[in-house]
């Protein structure tokens, strides 16, 4: 279906809005990606939003044609509204936006298949939605299964983990569970547990990797707790030549799954 | 000196809550730190601030004892203020804040001493403050130089990057060029040249890195232009195995980096 909205207090307007904020993507599942090259990437792994938004008068492109035609047939809405509008929505200044309305897919740890790749990211208490989508986007890079989400974490739904996954957030595996539930489920089947670590532990570089490899990294100010850390298979420390004890946890995350893949799937 | 500031338009108030603004930072050549952690990284690396900035009733802490005695022996100034006001020229609410004003660094490339490290990281067009105090960080864990900024890049000295470099502000060496004037100074000594490139690449694993070796990474969505990549020594390429053809900027160069610093210095 078409339509077209031109008033600031339309409900779908406010409701759109609304997703911006992380109660409401929760109780509503649904979370807004912006841009064509995002959307085109979700449309090719056949992820299609249930509403497309842009604003009247945005210059024609072929790719978003064949979005609104996929759309439209899929019995999803597309709906024209004016520049400022979208700007509401958005919160950016640019009337060449488009953005859709996805449903969230399902995280619960049940809805991965280990076996599918060799190696899974995985964070604790991670805090920083560019952070997230960073780990995503490293995820797609070396062909891991998807990104673990321990505990609570930044919402990898955000309009900034969205952004900064560059489209990975439609490839790539999600799941979300407590550290105990996580555990259960990791004991349950085959899979080598790897913290980034600074105590007992081994040189990350030429370490025993083993697939199917879960490469965990903790919360970006106070780390993995020891209980977390104690739980691991292999504990691997990375060269530390400065003053400071730590890497950025995305980037941590990146240097582990390179050195990793490397070895399993070289 | 010390003093109290109880009133929201005192001209010092309006001076700090500038130098949020890249606009007066450039102009006044100063720059904010915030937080006793970045300050006493900052000030064990012998840089002072000209003035620390923080709410009266603060707690006390041995680290800020120290921090505002070295401030005033060194002739700086200790500003006690309410809270709000703190508030208003951080941007942030949180009573227990420090902040410290700072005097830029020089970032000339005549100010680099390339044989003082095998590494240094480059960025060519960097956007993401983020991502540019991310890779601060960085080199700071590899043991590189430090950062050289080619073209516009974001301001190394924007309170983001600041915090993002977690202190290596302080500790690693930085630069801004523009590109032909870093290639002259490039060329007029020792210095391999290297690019995270996808064409005419060799594997980044086990390439032919040579100390001082400049590890080059471009623009968060447009990569390196063709020019910067042709004037490398050595073009590498890591393995994307997903549907992304790069990653993230500062994720790329850390990758990079650590693979460097395996064959420079294991």
């Amino acid at each position: 279906m078409r339509r077209e909205i031109t008033g600031f207090s339309n409900p779908t307007v406010k409701y759109l809005r609304s997703l911006r904020d992380k109660k409401y993507r929760r109780r509503e599942k649904r979370f807004l990606a912006e841009g064509l090259r995002l959307l085109t990437d979700a449309r090719e792994c056949g992820r299609l939003p249930e509403m497309l938004v842009m604003a009247a008068g945005r210059n024609r492109h072929s790719l978003l044609d064949t979005l609104e035609r996929d759309v439209l047939a899929a019995g999803g809405e597309v709906v024209e509204t004016t520049p400022d509008i979208l700007t509401k929505i958005t919160g950016k200044d640019n009337p060449q936006a488009v953005t859709g309305m996805f449903r969230e897919f399902d995280t619960s740890l049940g809805s991965l298949d280990r076996d599918a790749a060799p190696i899974w990211l995985v964070a604790q208490a991670l805090r920083d939605p560019g952070n997230l989508g960073t780990m995503l986007r490293t995820a797609d890079a070396v062909g891991a299964g998807g990104v673990i989400l321990i505990d609570e974490c930044a919402d990898p739904f955000s309009v900034e983990a969205v952004r900064a996954s560059m489209g990975a957030i439609f490839t790539k595996a999600i799941a979300q569970a407590e550290w105990g539930e996580f555990q259960s489920w990791l004991r349950s089947g085959a899979g080598q547990l790897v913290a980034a670590s600074l105590r007992e532990a081994v040189p990350y570089r030429g370490a025993a990797y083993a697939a199917p490899c879960f490469l965990l990294v903790g919360n970006e100010s106070r780390g993995l707790p020891e209980e977390c850390e104690a739980a691991c298979d292999l504990r691997v420390t990375m060269p530390m030549r400065g003053r400071a004890d730590s890497l950025n946890a995305s980037v941590a995350a990146a240097v582990l799954a390179y050195e990793a893949l490397a070895r399993l799937d070289p």
